[in-house]
């Protein structure tokens, strides 16, 4: 384990707000520190500033580049202006550029193989814009940047309940006509395989909500399902996908259904993120599946409002480090289990209970 | 207190629903019935039938009409055929007529000032439909018929946790043109006048949820809040109503500022109810506010999936109970208040600190 501990690239995202609070507080526990290599990618300035500000613990290494960064030590590769400064809870365009600089490093040496996974601290999406930067968010630009192609799907996700989304950032206006069958699908068949993939569960039951209120009301309340929605189901679980619905999601949401499944599908942002925050908010990971890459972040932004305070709970940043290091083990273990599934378990395992092995991936691995 | 019980009408709602076990279970305890006169229109042989059959303890006598309702029991008023069958989880067209007939004769006796507040159990909205009932459900049923032209406002709630809805049973395709400043207007209003009269709080705050993903980011995901929420918020506030927002609804739920208001109002089903329901299934209540009659029922269905089993929980059923009891209340007070405040207040309390009993209306009354 010591010596292929996972390495995290980290991003500062936005200086003002609530990022390197959250970033230091998780790693002023030394035990995070023997679960992987954390790798900031920001600024050493602006990491002091916030450690004495806050009155922070953690004590952290400067590097040129994660290749320099040591096990057992928080390591900060310096991508940012000496001049910046930190206002907290300000909107500024100088820490939109402080954001999207460390951004583009760390791609640039996930490229070079420096680092094993991303995760992101919020960014502010307004001042991050720019020519280098023209996307609603960290999701598309990192499918765009490191996807290779393939379309990417946001899971928020709290230990077992997993939301995602077929649509994401559009205006409510814009929803029904943006759903088709052939997009529900697509969303199913990435998030089925990031289920087993990613989270090692070997036949993932996914639960579709329905779009309009009471799942249209046979037709009263829209259409979308009759011609659409029930449509994709049921061709998926024709090809052998669980799949069950569509649901209406006030009720499903309520009666805690959710709790029978490994995902859910929600149609649109609201949708989904709003009952998903109002129960798992403080812990909640956006993980962002179906890329190469894996990339996390916490669900929540960049706290304006209470930045610079002290106050701002590092749980589910923690939680999004906790992820990406299962995401990328239950990858290897998939990978590997698929080249040549014996030979490969008996080699890493030493032992000869292989049967047993295939059921406790997370304990094992 | 004995001589005033605030007598309660309530209709059975679907005959193979959970609908009579919730009420009988509510009424097994005796001290409900100090503090209403219960009413069931419905039928004897039916509420029969259920008590035998899931072995419930409740006793109840038959009466004529409301009229005849005597205090420390619990009444039934005929008004379904004799004929009529119960199949448990069954959708059937009989009970349909049952569940119709029921809410017929209720609102008459409402009429006639033989019940004071109406309780209604869950219907099947598709069995229930006929030619007396075109109705997307109860509450534009009972605005129709018991609203005297005033638009009904429809808010769920669970203690201090208020969700009323701008748009209610229309597609998702609909919501975003169906939305004006007039109508959110429209509808900040009724809720305003709702929680001072209703609920009896001084000076409400209300928060409005903006309509698209993150409030439409400044116009990049939809322009409604900057051409319709924000002017409607505004000119209301100018004229001293206290609201707020435009707030994103996943960020509002998930951070639990919904506490800081007395009502939360959403801009279409989903949007308020998901998060709602999440939060607050278990105990929470459907008000139908704005109209002169008062109605509240439980916040679920008619639950056939556990319908005859004997496991539903009659939390939420006995909680529109206490709502009813509560608005019917404070809506006296509040209407004596304004009448003659000072002498109305000497002659009820029968003390002379008129000035703190402003503050304890909850307590005294």
């Amino acid at each position: 384990m010591e010596d292929n501990k996972i390495r995290i690239g980290i991003t500062q995202g936005d200086i003002n707000g609530v990022g390197y609070e959250v970033i230091l507080k998780t790693f002023a526990d030394p035990v995070m520190l023997e679960l992987c290599t954390p790798i900031i990618y920001g600024s050493p300035k602006v990491a002091a500033y916030h450690r004495k500000s806050l009155d922070l613990p953690t004590n952290f290494s400067i590097v040129n580049s994660a290749s320099e960064a040591v096990n057992n030590r928080l390591s900060v590769v310096n991508c940012t202006d000496d001049e910046v400064k930190v206002e907290f809870s300000k909107p500024d365009p100088e820490a939109g550029k402080a954001a999207l600089g460390a951004l583009e490093k760390a791609i640039e040496e996930f490229r070079e193989g420096l680092i094993d996974v991303i995760v992101t601290a919020p960014i502010n999406k307004h001042t991050i814009q720019s020519e280098g930067f023209a996307f609603p968010g960290h999701t598309e630009y990192i499918e765009e940047r490191l996807g290779d192609g393939h379309k990417s799907l946001m899971i928020l996700m709290k230990e077992d309940f997993r939301v995602a989304l077929v649509t994401g950032h559009i205006p409510v206006r814009e929803i029904a006509s943006s759903i088709t069958k052939e997009l529900i699908q697509e969303k199913i068949a990435i998030f089925h395989r990031s289920l087993k993939q990613d989270f090692g569960i070997g036949a993932p039951r996914i639960a579709v909500l329905a779009l309009n209120p009471h799942g249209g009301d046979e037709g009263l309340l829209g259409t979308e399902e009759q011609e659409m929605i029930i449509p994709a189901i049921q061709e998926m679980a024709a090809k052998g996908i669980l799949c069950y619905g569509p649901y209406p999601a006030d009720g499903f949401m309520g009666s805690g259904n959710f709790r029978h499944f490994d995902g859910v599908l929600a149609m649109y942002h609201d949708q989904g993120l709003a009952p998903f925050k109002a129960l798992a908010m403080d812990e909640g990971v956006n993980y962002t599946a179906g890329l190469p890459v894996v990339r996390t972040s916490p669900a929540h932004g960049t706290a304006y409002d209470i930045a610079g305070q002290g106050i701002a709970c590092e749980d589910s940043f923690r939680q999004a480090i906790y992820v990406a290091i299962d995401v990328f083990r239950n990858r290897q273990f998939d990978k590997a289990a698929h080249v040549n599934p014996l030979r490969k378990q008996y080699y890493e395992k030493r032992d000869d209970s292989d049967k047993l092995k295939l059921d406790t991936v997370d304990d094992d691995m």
